[in-house]
């Protein structure tokens, strides 16, 4: 197996560790849970904006807490859900007064554990909660592991909007409308060119030919929408942005966010040649790129492969993209 | 060929259109020799420090261009040193009264191009030019397309230490000891899990086991150390650790920047377990770690693996790494 592991148990509360041990001043966690949080979180007059998903999408959700952020994340194993007693002691590790709003990515597992830790916190603790599901992955209707559209890359527009908003001062209600205007206005769709292998597998997570590639894949390998001949940068750019902007759909005259997410295993340079094609794609359709992210967001481990997302700003928005934020990594 | 590619001999300029275009504001190039460069430089009163070497390295050299880092940078084809012609037109470029600092990464190919490129800069053009080599590569002594130790991901420290100086108004000789000291005080190695493929070469650039790594590769694959079975995160982390803190030497009480670099296909979560690991191997040995960085910084395309540098802080390198850059990867 061609990674850095001690052993498969230690991986994620290892390089939790190692996220801690890199941000002193800004993060603490309670590994036990695999929860990390800001130092200063919770403040009583301040929603908390809280996250929490498998492992191996790094930078999210953990390294994504800190001020304009998120306020606490925890990780479940590579690929699996967070258990439910993490997800709750998360929830009570940022109730505040002013409430707590859990950001879930539609996959089945997660929503179980967050549905239930929500329960629990509102019936046993009394804390102010709500949930939003975030479901921008336009590649499939239904999954292996979703019922609807599944969340991904997209997570990350309304992590960052919600932070922003909170940081402002919005009420609970307030954020949760946030969240749900970003992900209205949010699309993405993936494709891999390899497989990945969890450190608790050993092995590939799925098989693929070696010029082959999977149109539509979820970030934990589900399949997409088909297994294609490999094709050129320019004509992968194409299909997964055509899929993206005819989605919502897009209009000319609109300002968009455009974002290229590495999944893990995809240079810089390869990101950045998609980039070049899909900026092309804006302006053939008239859409502006007010602000655009070209890097590793939400990855699958080692994968090699990328996502396109779409965002259809409005003021408040771009307002909110724009605001500081202060994390484990910085690309923010 | 798992790549997004459209031609070999497109993919450097398109993913430099890339990058230009995710920067309209901050960077404008000349893709004819491959060259980017700040927008609102060069500045008649401070010196343009610039760099460029072979592609496949991204983000350095051509994202790290921008206001705090290089004033310019050019880039070769994947793995092969930018022609004379680019690095003579990058010098003219940024040619200001105050100079032009050019840092070399030491090997071969880089050294005679950037040669050639100083002299008829100064003889042709009587342009203010001086070169500094970059060599904190402890793996070995002489390599594959090297006399001397490689320059790799020290690089880094050496780039963002002059690019501060210089933004403070330093002269050439003062930028130019700024670049000596930081060089003086850092150290690397790396370690390669898998090899890489360049585009035009279609094929792996060296053959390695599923059970083996190459201990102190090079960036362009070059043989490190030794070829060793894979070894658990930890040992592969006190292994480069221990290299690079006993070739200084490192002391107890000194401060310390500590960055894990990632080689292009290791996704975050592996280099925050090694990360931790390097950290509590700096408590060990009573270094201080002032400044960490955790990320990708100099890379061989898409090679799994990672190096580890060390460099010995004083003040003034501190101020320097904390004073503000932006850059098209906005890690730093």
């Amino acid at each position: 197996m061609k990674k850095f592991v001690n052993t498969p148990e230690d991986f994620v509360p290892e390089f939790m560790a190692g996220v801690l041990a890199a941000n002193p001043d800004l993060l603490e966690g309670n590994l036990e849970y695999q929860m990390i949080k800001r130092k200063d979180a919770p403040r009583d007059n301040k929603v908390s904006v809280i996250q929490g998903s498998g492992s191996g999408h790094e930078p999210a959700h953990v390294m994504a807490v800190g001020p304009g952020m998120l306020d606490g994340a925890c990780q479940g194993p590579v690929f699996a859900a967070p258990p439910v007693d993490a997800c709750y002691e998360t929830i009570k590790a940022l109730a505040t007064p002013a409430g707590v709003l859990v950001l879930v990515n539609n996959y089945q597992g997660d929503r179980m554990a967050w549905d239930t830790a929500v329960e629990m916190a509102q019936g046993m603790d009394d804390i102010k909660v709500d949930q939003f599901i975030i479901n921008d992955d336009v590649a499939v209707q239904d999954s292996l592991y979703t019922v609807g559209r599944r969340g991904v890359a997209g997570n990350f527009f309304v992590m960052k909007c919600c932070g922003a908003a909170a940081e402002e001062g919005k009420t609970l209600e307030e954020v949760k409308a946030v969240a749900e205007r970003v992900n209205a206005n949010v699309r993405t769709m993936g494709v891999a060119l390899t497989s990945c292998i969890p450190p608790a597998k050993g092995t590939p997570i799925f098989d693929i030919g070696d010029d082959e590639m999977e149109v539509g894949v979820g970030i934990h390998g589900e399949p997409g929408r088909e297994r294609a001949k490999i094709k050129s940068a320019d004509e992968v750019t194409a299909m997964l942005f055509d899929a993206v902007a005819t989605d919502l759909p897009f209009d000319s005259g609109d300002r968009v966010a455009l974002m290229v997410n590495g999944l893990g295993g995809t240079p810089p340079a390869e990101l950045y040649v998609i980039y070049n094609k899909a900026a092309q794609l804006c302006a053939d359709r008239g859409l502006t790129v007010a602000r655009n992210y070209v890097g590793e967001y939400c990855t699958a481990i080692e994968m090699a492969g990328c996502s396109i997302t779409l965002l259809k700003l409005d003021a408040e928005m771009e307002a909110y993209l724009e605001a500081p934020a202060t994390t484990a990594c910085r690309i923010f």
